[in-house]
């Protein structure tokens, strides 16, 4: 049996790029069967139109199709690589939740009799095709999604590259999905501090799409990944997105929506990150803005709701381990007032600016006793609060510079 | 015994004249022997120095003083009144929930031994200086507390106008401390509507303070009122601020927190809301905005928290009545696609735009059987989604206007 450079049985690789193409990626049924009949047989009997009614039917005509030494190919040119699940660097532990997903999934299956929407189902990938020279499981090993709207606003993005720009310093892979607004946003972030970002693709990871990131996409691959599970030159038709996002909510320990509309993609992302048992955070902003609309609903949303984060501290507290990075709360810078007791507060208060008063009329003005207005004044003089003019009791310059 | 025009003793009112400038408001102690003894006999027996110990200590130099009757006056010629708990127009009901603060406070007072910090107490108020022609239970019977800092934006000073003009639309009435920034912004969105707004004051009524709101203090005339818990002429000393918001907390069904800074008083206010059982909520805003952090800090908080808000309907619904006053969730307009099966929106999106194909090449694209797509296909053409081109199916033309 030949093995490949990865230490990969070279049928099963040809295999698993032949499956990556023959089957659109988010069925439980086809997953299954490749799982219990091994990568090899399972694309031998679709070949022949062998395999059981359910699964063959996912093939369709693509059955009679045979372009997995091409395709292997093509991505080798663009110096990518398939990487499979035999692979050491496939990243079983981030897609373990997509695993219990399917699991799941086939037992309410079981029990209903019918059958989810598959576009949205949580199941493993069969494969991945990828660009860019780090282990794939190094990279996304503490790694975050940011994501948001196309028609993002100057802040949002502002908020995006600064988010990422932070998760980067603090050693952590920010990932997105390479579209517009954004997730350009939060891949230029990543970048500008020279940290490793990802772009997972709903098409081959060899096309730049949109055309206009070709320039950012080939930084991207200087310090991080492209990544699909599409075959070269698959075109990002509309419902890959949704498939596309139950990956990247599933390689990252926590998704960020940055910016997003009323009922909006970003939130189906931010509940399917939440199935899946990852964090959800949403990044507030002007309630005037349209493009906020969509995180404060999810951060009005009481069952499924997700984290207020307003920096990449508070989202590395969310996502990180617990009792490490935990965040400072926000400063304020403290005065000798607030350890003051209520009734030396009330003597401070009542002391005039100019004119000194008698320990009587502080009395008075502050509503206690005259033995209370002595007993507290030696601290309040001690603090260089209040001051003895000669005649009276006032309030102390503040000190000079 | 004489009855004044408020049909109550005129010999009790000028007792809690008199109680309202000899104790400074906000102490449990006096509250418990005012309520007991009644207000005609704990004046008489601090007058006299007769009270027992820890009350008259309270009291200490101004149990000389004698202004009752003098005040009364006073608040009169500024066409104000003092709203006593035996007026029908006490606000009772809202202010129960310091009753219950004091009993709690009373009965942990016993166990430990211990006084907690008077300013900082929740008690009832002895009485109430009113200026403004509505009955004051009427007026603060459905509202709801805007505060927020004196150091607002010009966002926070919108928002605050647009709830409180939103909220009076609804009959709500907004209340507030009077205060340059979002108070002044929150008077004034009510106002805009010609909706009530209450003041509450730490300084007597008569007395515009800041002075720079004087002019809008007389337009909340017209419409609500001037509230306080300290006699004609007194001054805004610092620490009745904080008993001042224990006020604003109760009278209302919940508190708004516009904008603040970190650590600062609103959310002492919000904080304080809660303790007495009230809805707090806070607004979100630019996570760049130093007067937002304040809002965000206590959205994050996961144990005092605040509901997030971003309009007057969703106020509402927070403090509303169960069942009513619900908010429709934000709408996004919906599209014949939505409705499509999964396989029918695989073939819509594997349908080009220009020249049409056959069945069995949308089948390849799609990844499913021509007999699938020859199912779906009158679907999405009665949808007027695709359209037969004489020789192959196609995207339709959206429709002309």
């Amino acid at each position: 049996m030949t093995v490949d450079q990865g230490g990969v049985p070279a049928e099963v690789r040809l295999a698993r790029a032949w499956l990556s193409r023959a089957v659109e990626p988010g069925s439980v049924a086809m997953w299954r069967f490749v799982t219990e009949a091994g990568p090899v047989a399972a694309a031998a009997a679709l070949r022949a139109g062998r395999a059981p009614q359910a699964v063959q039917a996912l093939v369709g005509t693509r059955a009679q199709e045979d372009q997995g030494l091409d395709d292997l190919a093509r991505v080798q040119r663009s110096g990518g690589r398939l990487v499979v699940p035999e692979d050491a660097e496939w990243p079983a532990a981030a897609l373990h939740c997509l695993t219990l997903g399917a699991l799941q999934q086939q037992a309410e299956e079981g029990d209903r009799h019918r059958h989810r929407d598959r576009t949205t189902s949580l199941v493993p990938p069969l494969a991945l095709w990828v660009r860019g020279d780090r282990a794939l499981d190094e990279l996304v090993d503490r790694s975050v999604a940011l994501v948001g709207s196309r028609a993002s606003t100057a802040y949002g993005e502002h908020v995006a590259a600064e988010l990422a720009s932070g998760l980067g310093e603090r050693g952590w892979t920010t990932v997105s999905g390479g579209a517009f607004g954004i997730d350009a946003a939060a891949h230029r972030g990543s970048l500008a501090v020279e940290a490793p970002t990802v772009v997972v693709l709903a098409c081959g990871v060899e096309r730049a799409y949109p055309s206009g990131h070709s320039a950012l996409f080939a930084r991207v691959l200087d310090h991080g990944a492209l990544v699909s599970e599409w075959p070269p030159g698959c075109a990002p038709l509309r419902h890959r997105f949704l498939v596309r996002n139950r990956l990247i909510a599933a390689l990252t320990r926590g998704t960020v929506v940055v910016e997003a509309a009323a009922r909006s993609g970003a939130q189906a992302t931010a509940h399917r990150a939440r199935d899946l048992g990852r964090s959800v955070m949403a990044v507030p902003g002007p309630v005037t803005s349209a493009m906020s609309v969509g995180c404060h609903e999810l951060l009005r949303d009481r069952e499924r709701g997700a984290t207020l984060v307003t920096s990449a501290a508070e989202v590395v507290e969310t996502v990180g381990r617990l009792g490490e990075d935990l965040v400072p709360p926000a400063e304020r810078p403290g005065s000798a007032r607030d350890t003051l007791s209520d009734v030396a507060r009330r003597v401070l208060d009542a002391c005039p600016v100019r004119v000194g008063v008698s320990p009587e009329r502080l009395a008075t003005v502050a509503g206690c006793e005259v033995l209370d207005v002595l007993r507290v004044l030696p601290a309040l003089e001690l603090h260089g609060l209040v001051e003895w003019t000669g005649t009276g009791w006032r309030v102390a310059p503040p000190p000079r510079r």
